[in-house]
């Protein structure tokens, strides 16, 4: 592994299930635009919210190896689920810095005030990544974590302005108790039904753990490897297991721009 | 590859993205009680539904593979997606005959009178498998696709008795003309969705592409590969490829029976 100056030019690596991840790479993009980013989703094998920690964190490791061969200076998994079973072990293999999801996102949430909530996929809340996360830096936090199965199908579907995906934010919101005023949205899919969401909740503090994680990055570069130079755009290259049907569509909405060519690779 | 009068002796190889087809299962279990049935369910994998022809067909050949090793002297895929998407590719490699579960919806539907209605996932609709199978039996038939790609999660949710699932059902029932009486649940997962699908479309005639699978096997042992002979019931392996929360619950809502050991297999 190079390091010195001229990796501060190399790419970050972003690895997600699918396509949520696609709103970490939007607020990388805005925050950081100079970077350049490899993007994989494991397309083929979406959604990771009800597997196993042992499929979760073999797929994460088969990921970082395809991400491995653009030499990135950092990598990023932009997924709760995997974040949350496949950090660790994506850690003590990568030649490069790995970074969750999880960790800022309960940085926020350890930092505010009062009882906070957890939404997420089954396996991300049974994992209780976040509550270990949160009570490392509050060991005092009170905690309303809360599976919501449903919502990435709604994300990727695209039901964004209608009266069946409030009927189920507010299904599932309502088991979070109401003294609850900040609530972390432990997926990446979950940003993009934020107007449902705040419909159905106001007044409440919403942590996006992608937004977090982007400014976790900026954070990670600042201090050690690195910004890269130039003032030109940073290219993305978005790497997929599978080019379903409804890609282009369904990506662009996550990632706030045209999908450019995407590339197949095989996981 | 045996043949001759043992080969009746031999398991029926069931295959499903994940464990909708524990329906079929069911049926077939129904059927024929005397029969065993080694079960593959990809759930490491699942929902096949929004993936491409590629990696569907690469699946169901590396399925077939592994159900290739119990020796059966019939693979069923039993899966709507996979059966539109493998079949052809399946029945090519495979050492044993194989049949999906389009073929016998669709000869029901050829039979119907009127219009009939196409509900399956996005993948089943766009391949017009349906539709080219009913129209060899019946060229001039009127037929309605619809892509309904929420409701497997619904089904593997369980939200069965619920206001939400009649609100999604209605949405997309609702874009079936009226005029249309017999509608194809060209998807294992739907059966189990049943009381909502009746509530929204009374009248409707339901053709379960599982239930007339499991017919056709019964056709099919009869016509050349035999009846396994004595009376004891035959025994139900289950291999999955990932065993991830909820499984037991959730298969044995399909099943219509506890789901006993389950074994795990890597793909």
């Amino acid at each position: 592994m190079s390091r010195g100056p001229g990796r501060a030019e190399q790419p970050i690596g972003v690895f997600d299930s699918g396509i949520g991840g696609l709103t970490v790479v939007r607020a990388l993009r805005r925050l950081l635009p100079g970077e350049r980013i490899v993007y994989l989703g494991d397309t083929a094998r979406v959604p990771y919210g009800n597997k196993s920690h042992a499929t979760i964190e073999r797929y994460a490791l088969q990921a970082g190896q395809i991400l491995g061969r653009h030499d990135p200076k950092l990598m990023v998994i932009a997924c709760n689920t995997a974040s949350a079973h496949g950090l660790a072990a994506l850690q003590a293999a990568a030649p490069c810095p790995v970074i969750g999801v999880i960790e800022p996102g309960a940085e926020a949430a350890a930092a505010a005030k009062g009882p906070v909530g957890i939404m997420g996929t089954l396996a991300t809340v049974q994992s209780g990544a976040y509550e270990d996360a949160i009570r490392r830096r509050n060991p005092g936090a009170l905690i309303h974590s809360l599976a919501c199965p449903l919502l990435v199908s709604f994300a990727e579907e695209g039901w964004l302005d209608d009266p069946i995906t409030d009927a189920i934010c507010r299904r599932y919101l309502n088991q979070i108790p109401f003294e609850v005023r900040t609530i972390v949205l432990g997926c990446t899919h979950y940003p993009i039904l934020m107007p449902s969401l705040a419909r159905t909740r106001p007044g409440t503090t919403w942590l996006d753990s992608g937004e977090l994680a982007a400014q976790a990055v900026e954070d990670i570069l600042r201090g050690s490897l690195g910004f890269r130079t130039g003032s030109a755009r940073g290219d993305l290259r978005i790497l997929l297991t599978d080019a379903g049907t409804r890609l282009q569509e369904i990506g662009a909405r996550f990632l706030g721009e045209p999908l450019e060519t995407v590339e197949l690779v095989e996981l």
